[in-house]
């Protein structure tokens, strides 16, 4: 399971100033405060860039790689961004990427394929909403692997994110609880071993406490971990989360375990 | 999954003195604080007891019940110890435990049927040993089953315990990883939704850091969630183990949501 940052987000006031102003050095500086932290890939998350949405990705991935040689997620709904961004990539690339909503299958998914990328599929309905159970979670799952193969692309460029849901959702637990059984279901579902991402901080998402999200978003890090999660998107700033990601790794990776690979957390 | 106290031990010398002065108030004072801290359970860790073994397991089931009323799990190898413990008890009691070990089969299961208790069943070898592989611990829970079978309990009676190894042993995190899978199939495999215990302090026996050792104890015991584990044994004066075991619960239960489930752990 590796650790891909999902700090950088249009929606911190600093970004948002940065990108608006093309002020380069908040974004460079988050970006290998990131790294730093243990981030193994970096998500730009612009929001949908309604105004001039190719200069602004432009300047986010030329930033970005001012910092990192890490793999960039490029998050947003917005196609015109992601071809902006794919062309002004050199590090490696990964659209985030598509669900069963006919503008992101006619918008995003072809991308993946004309530069031959991985991409990121939710499992939404095609009207955008979180399914309602397990059994739905797996149709949709099944739906969008045609889609992806009706696009011609290859099983290695897909990784399925089976959506992560507030806690205090009505049935929030339950459903995220369902996403543990997706997460094991689907390699034998689609045949092959797909690879997956979950944001973990989606689960605690309205948490006035951040030391109660964190310890929850801890608990199911291991869950994620155990169901043979990929890759964890999350706030990489906090110890809790990467000291438990970094506690994750030592427990599943199949070589030599050492003390060194999990960092000093102190707590109270 | 519910928290069950490894505390009492007669590895604490001052658990192990107050046993042999037969001195009350240190065992009272610490059964009453794991109960504060969380406890659902307390296992009673005599050791052999190879001298006295009926007194000193008696006076300790009396003075443990002193303190609380939560269920006792009677973790000796001596029969005479637990058929004392047991004889003493006013609380529920579980045995804790048997194996494939004849001695065991011979001396400590018909306690169970006799007396008609939980008894808790280890994934070990005749011999004592770790089974090697994930292959061999399946196997030896069919047997453990038959063996459990033929003695005439039922099904409810049964907790299977995998036995999580040390992080430090030669492959360790492979074994701790199978015991995930072990844990989710158990209840095909066995034909009824088993009841599972695992002792989260194995994990990182010998560990010189206890921040670390509890970091890995956090993402693990997560990982037990998820594979449905039915009771973690474990160390609950650390905050952070007691936290992530609240954590666990709140996003496995299946009734509403809430904070106040969560405590405030604080770390830096």
């Amino acid at each position: 399971m590796i650790l891909v940052a999902d700090n950088l987000r249009i929606t911190h006031t600093t970004i948002s100033r940065a990108l608006n102003e093309r002020d380069p050095e908040p974004i460079v500086e988050m970006v290998k405060a990131c790294e730093a932290a243990g981030a193994k890939a970096v998500d730009i998350n612009t929001g949908p860039l309604t105004r001039d949405p190719e200069n602004k990705m432009n300047f986010m991935v030329q930033t970005v790689q001012e910092a990192t040689k890490l793999p960039l997620l490029l998050d947003t709904v917005n196609p015109n961004a992601i071809a902006a961004g794919v062309k002004a990539a050199d590090n490696s690339i990964i659209i985030n990427g598509f669900s069963l909503e006919p503008s992101k299958l006619e918008g995003i998914l072809p991308i993946a394929k004309e530069f031959n990328l991985k991409i990121i599929g939710y499992l939404l309905r095609p009207d955008g909403h979180v399914p309602k159970d397990v059994e739905e979670r797996l149709n949709i799952a099944v739906a969008l692997y045609a889609e992806f193969q009706k696009a011609g692309l290859s099983d290695e460029q897909l990784i399925i994110d089976p959506v992560v849901v507030p806690v205090s959702w009505q049935e929030g637990c339950r459903q995220n609880k369902e996403i543990l059984y997706v997460l094991q279901t689907l390699p034998d579902l689609l045949g092959f071993p797909v690879k997956t991402i979950a944001g973990l901080s989606n689960l605690t998402a309205g948490a006035k406490n951040k030391f109660k999200a964190h310890l929850l978003q801890q608990a199911y890090m291991g869950m994620l971990a155990a169901s043979n999660l990929s890759m964890a998107l999350c706030n990489v700033f906090s110890p809790a989360i990467v000291g438990c990601a970094r506690a994750c790794q030592a427990l599943t990776q199949p070589d030599v375990f050492t003390w060194e690979a999990l960092p000093e957390l102190k707590y109270s």
